[in-house]
């Protein structure tokens, strides 16, 4: 079945909704719904807002009122077949009278999915497919969580060019320059988790919070997640009020990525010390790799990564570098390079976890 | 005193001379030269070939004959006073009746210098300074070299993203993509010498020689430095006919610079191990750092970088970046980043060596 050129002008009008920017994170899909008049002129616009907030449809519907009969609804993501927070969004349309569907991705969520067949059933006429790579894109991250069944995992290291990560005394403040811990800060604040090893927090005692520019704690902050069997001490920083924070007991990726998970945990920014690092990497529960490279040599030294048990450059662990940024320094800092890397194969890597069934569109 | 446009223009086209390509690298600086007739016409043009060849001035005035009389030399480096293959620059325009002289670096060289002082005694006007730093850029190499008396270090170094030269069973072929080898032999290209120690000659045996993308070896190239006490085995590669090879019997990177120094050398790529850059870095004699970061880990190995000493991150030694180059890899090999950077002061670090009375143009 095609498209028409006003439907497909419409989903470029819903992609760019899916898209706004300012919409609360969390683990809902972002989506864009334009409602089309036979005559192909827009009735009204809709988009999605966050967990527990109508989805794109119904708050459509909700502009459209009566004008909804007879219409088209062009949709970023499959219309949803479930009841969460809120009902399904394929009875919606079918109660508001919409004649035809047009979704772009098909929804990648066990529990959610069935919403085309639904409507199918009841006589709408309904086309999938239109613009989906860009609508999978917009929700690259909800795509990956819902079609693997755990958490996007970025795990971030920062390293001297000689692969430090601190001095022979210990010392490590700062090995990366202003400019790249305020770049952290911003890619913290694209995650919904943070985590670390019990040892972290003892040794380190980080706060975990999400600063911005002016060192100021953002008003929503990601999850805390601290991994590992030995209890926190009460008077840790990560254990204060200013975000949530989650212990989990457990030393193995797996059952702390699960547990994360059925939070609606969707992407971890990992940020414990090499052995945790290690301990994801082997079980190859890293999908990312962001590396801040400080222009600066100490010869010796805690190294930035653990011993991964490599004996022979043939097993080396391999990245594909998607992306090189460098970070000019101010005020006499140097500039430090960051590479956003997608690991190879890794040896011992297991396949991957089977989906979970947790809903994820609530 | 001024210059006039035609002689601003002038000088704009000597450096364009003095920097044609293909013109043979070795111990001179580049130099261009116009002869301008007085109402602003170009006379002749030259520019220096090469130890051996006619310096810019000489080979401008013999396409110029009897029309040099009265003209006006603009010259990109302050003309010579000094004789040794050939006469004396200042003598030659002289003879031929220049009146007046523009040039844009003053000679740096403490033998060759003073030609500017010689033709304003003998009558003629002479203005100096003009475009000096864009003639400065031409001739960088050599102006360090005859300013600091010794040549101009550039340390390169491959590493994984966590700091390894090589696997724990000592295998590191390759660590660097292909992208990086033939990038490495281009830089190589571009210096007079490459430097090692006896152990990367005992251990990795590799032939120093530069070859191009094909694989093949170049026919002009740098001279094989090692430098160590120990004796080399009669069947290195190192030894072959493809190249000069010196061996350089000491252990003191200040020897030898000024043995290579000695040998007209301006330009050294050092290429040994950990232990030989450890020791020109921390005696400060290091002008340039070339990293090429490949997007590996791991996790155990050869340090690329040698133990420097540093106990404390205030020690470290930082690096200014002056470019970040991402070299993409063809074929599925890796993407590698190159780091140019140059050092800042380093702990213990020597004060600047005095500067040679060796002729440097010959």
């Amino acid at each position: 079945m095609t498209t028409s050129e006003a439907e497909r002008s419409a989903m470029r009008r819903a992609l760019a909704l899916a898209a706004t920017p300012g919409v609360p994170l969390g683990p809902n899909p972002r989506v864009g719904c334009v409602l089309l008049a036979p005559d192909g002129t827009t009735v009204a616009e809709g988009f999605h807002r966050g967990a527990g907030s109508p989805h794109a449809e119904v708050d459509a519907l909700a502009r459209a009122g009566a004008a909804a009969r007879g219409a088209t609804a062009v949709v970023t993501l499959e219309p949803c077949n479930h009841t969460g927070r809120t009902g399904p969004c394929s009875e919606a349309l079918l109660a508001a009278g919409v004649s035809r569907v047009v979704f772009a991705q098909a929804d990648a969520n066990p529990v959610a999915r069935g919403g085309g067949h639904r409507l199918r059933q009841a006589g709408v006429e309904v086309v999938g497919g239109l613009l989906a790579d860009q609508a999978r894109a917009v929700n690259e991250v909800w795509t990956f969580a819902v079609t693997s069944g755990r958490p996007f995992v970025t795990w971030k290291f920062a390293t001297t060019l000689d692969g430090r990560s601190a001095a022979a005394d210990g010392t490590s403040r700062w090995v990366s320059s202003r400019a790249a811990r305020l770049d952290t800060h911003r890619l913290r604040a694209l995650c919904d988790t943070m985590l670390v090893g019990t040892n972290t927090v003892e040794v380190d005692d980080p706060a975990l919070t999400v600063r911005d520019e002016a060192d100021e704690p953002l008003d929503v902050q990601p999850l805390r997640a601290v991994m590992g069997l030995r209890d926190l001490a009460p008077d840790r920083r990560v254990l204060d009020d200013r975000a949530e924070t989650v212990h989990l007991r457990t030393r193995d990726p797996h059952e702390a990525l699960a547990a994360l998970f059925a939070r609606d945990r969707q992407h971890v920014f990992l940020e414990g010390g090499p052995t945790l690092a290690r301990a994801f990497l082997t079980a190859g529960l890293v999908d990312e790799v962001v590396t801040y490279v400080a222009p600066m040599l100490l010869g010796a030294g805690a190294s930035a990564v653990a011993d991964l048990g490599i004996g022979t450059i043939a097993d080396a662990v391999h990245l594909d570098v998607s992306d090189v940024t460098v970070l000019p320094g101010d005020d006499g800092e140097d500039t430090n390079v960051r590479l956003t890397m997608t690991p190879g194969p890794t040896p011992g890597r297991t396949s991957s976890p089977t989906p979970s069934p947790t809903p994820r569109r609530t």
